[in-house]
């Protein structure tokens, strides 16, 4: 991967997306052969909304690598309330780490930050942008149930708003997938986001109002939550949400070794009887996040530390 | 001591309170040979109501173990708020941790939560339940100061309401002691503890409403905070307070050696001028917080990576 | 440097900061000798308000130094929320740290509070007191780009408020400078600093309200941030602002060595077109506050384990 910050998983070749699952692999397979490898290394954390779940994934990542963190803390309590940009933001704290994790609400932040700095920059979610950690931690999980060569995913929920549901379709586009999109029409996928997806090579796409046509076609269930805030009316969320929701009845008609995954949180979205079931892989899935930032870490750390060195030679 | 999670002091046999102390006692006194110990092990703190004495507590044993500290931050910015269960909290943190601490408001949620993980668990507080790692920080204070078997104490304050008091009564029970509960009538132990603790074998309960008789009697006094939200009247709560607060005037008729004990934060309840004398023991007992918090974190990641070798064995 | 805590500016002799500045200019030149240097060392973050960035500065350069953090908190979830004393917060939390960062709103609650503790306490700013790490990396920044004798410099802004200023200006006694403080009349220095900076030796103290007859002379000028909230009229604090604030056009008659320097967070002083010309201090002047604090964290945990171990020989 040559490249010094993550913004957007389409930013990523197969190559890359390879490379990064094969390092989180070899690192899952002995996590105490890099125990102590970034050892002398501070990763920084500029969260301007709160997302404890990635948080404590990086913070964990950096940490399983010998490293230390360093957390911006709450916006309340920052300099930001005194009314600091966002590019002196991170030029002052580009100062501190070794590397930036940055998630902000205004989409287009982390590449407008990412040219501020030398350091490598981390998108850890850019408004209704970009998310690539979470895509790559989900492609790591399907790669390790069902491959991701010649597979048929189902993606269902929340189809309109999920920008994690977007950069996954659009990453799985670099693999010979099948991808059957299920969602009631209001929250379809983004009309310019189909043809972006229609426009790359080896996918092909599906969309249904229901499960029952291609679930027992499905190697990988993929499914969102749907938010109760996207309805004006109670009555029409419980109505629709109930739907796409899933349980050991709904599953039945599915194939043995369907995975079933979950970007969690969940709510209702599916039954706690299916957790003890082999189809489960969201605890897994979250879990994936270690080892796929413990990668993402090393090899852009590495990358860096590289530059540095080539930078001192030439003068 | 052969458990894989820590509850309640209940759980606790007077073997398993000693090897707790012993190694706590072993690692105060030469905190050097453990400081790299578990330099590659991570511990993840759910702190579900705010707590920072304990936390701060926790935060350091694992440091000064050489380990490192994640901390979910508070539920305002977490998945909790999307309306997450704690049983899937702890499911996807137990990934991230090699041992969780968990304070919650809710009665029982730390034997449900442990019942959901693998890694160690261990109660740091669950609303009106238990607190056993403070029953163990009071209990290695005792027997630094006084011993624990031949024990006179007196237990003062509010004591209808302190879970701290109940626990450490309940735990007291397996040493030869005759335990003084002091306090007004309307803040009396609970008439289940003290049946609970008649049942038991080695002790001696009395109680009273004054200091006065039993003072000179005392090894240790351990005074808590009478809490002005218990009184629905302002004076009430200021002239029955009064009564149980203590300084140098109401230690005269005490034993020169008589050790003087406080959970913190204290307000009114022992006057300053108390610090500096021989008795004041809770800035100590406070400080004992490290070495007994660092014996039993010791204690769980063994018994647990020996558990996972077993396993491994088995395979 | 002879002291256990770091309290004041003021107390540091011109021997004592040339110790600190070395120490500091030796780190930066060579960062990785020292990477281990504190690895069982714990420091304990007291901050009673916010200040994201010097919180943030401190924990950095104590992992730098291979240490550990620990952090009181917010004072919403803290005991002192539970009407805690200061003096027993901090004689609770020497029993956690190797060293004590306190930030506190109330003048002189640095002083108190380190007359009840044994570990090294470091002021990092009490109320409208003193902010000495802040001065301390102000006159390294200055010595690294201009040199600390023979130095003209100009400070400007609101000098009426600024603890920051104020240190420096006394500090900068020590030296041989000449001082040009540049304010509306609103704004400036207190009489009784005035009178402070007369009494001392080496320096040539000069008001202005324009900073166009002095800008030819500076070597350094240093730019602090005029707070709207100082004035009742929105429109007089837009024209008063509006005269303090510096871009291309004002630098024309700048020597071309000049440096410029600002505490951060700026707001509108600083034209951004300022950041790409060699006049610009700023984000090196906020990055050395990480050198420096490591060097000062260097000689007092150093000075404290001397103690110590003389302590020992002694018994």
């Amino acid at each position: 991967m040559r490249h010094d910050h993550l913004i957007t998983s389409k930013q990523l070749s197969r190559a890359d997306i390879e490379t990064v699952l094969d390092r989180a692999a070899e690192i899952d397979a002995d996590p105490s052969a890099v125990a102590d490898r970034h050892a002398n290394s501070v990763l920084g954390l500029l969260f301007f909304e709160p997302s404890t779940r990635t948080k404590m994934s990086f913070e964990t990542a950096m940490k399983r690598l010998g490293g230390s963190v360093i957390d911006m803390g709450s916006i309340e309590s920052s300099s930001v309330k005194k009314g600091e940009t966002l590019a002196d933001t991170v030029r002052v704290t580009e100062g501190y780490a070794d590397a930036l994790v940055l998630r902000h609400p205004k989409q287009g932040s982390a590449t407008m930050a990412s040219e501020f700095v030398d350091v490598p920059l981390l998108n850890a979610g850019d408004g209704a942008g970009h998310h690539p950690t979470q895509t790559l931690l989900d492609l790591y999980t399907i790669r390790e149930n069902a491959g991701l060569d010649d597979l048929t995913i189902g993606i269902m929920g929340d189809l309109k708003y999920g920008r994690t549901v977007h950069s996954l379709a659009y990453a799985l586009t670099n693999f010979d997938t099948r991808q059957h999109f299920i969602s009631p029409e209001s929250l379809q996928l983004p009309r310019e986001v189909v043809y972006d997806l229609h426009q790359q090579g080896n996918t092909q796409i599906r969309e249904h109002e229901s499960l029952d046509d291609v679930l027992p076609s499905l190697d990988v269930l993929y499914v969102t939550r749907i938010q109760r805030e996207r309805f004006p009316d109670e009555n029409e969320y419980q109505k629709i949400a109930g739907e796409y929701q899933i349980d050991l009845e709904t599953l039945e008609d599915a194939r043995d070794d369907l995975t079933v995954m979950h970007p969690l949180p969940r709510v209702d979205e599916i039954a706690p009887e299916i957790d003890d079931t082999d189809h489960a892989a969201y605890f897994e899935q979250a879990h994936n996040g270690i080892p796929v930032r413990m990668a993402l870490l090393d090899i852009l750390l590495e990358n860096n530390s590289d530059a540095d060195t080539r930078g001192e030679d030439d003068e």
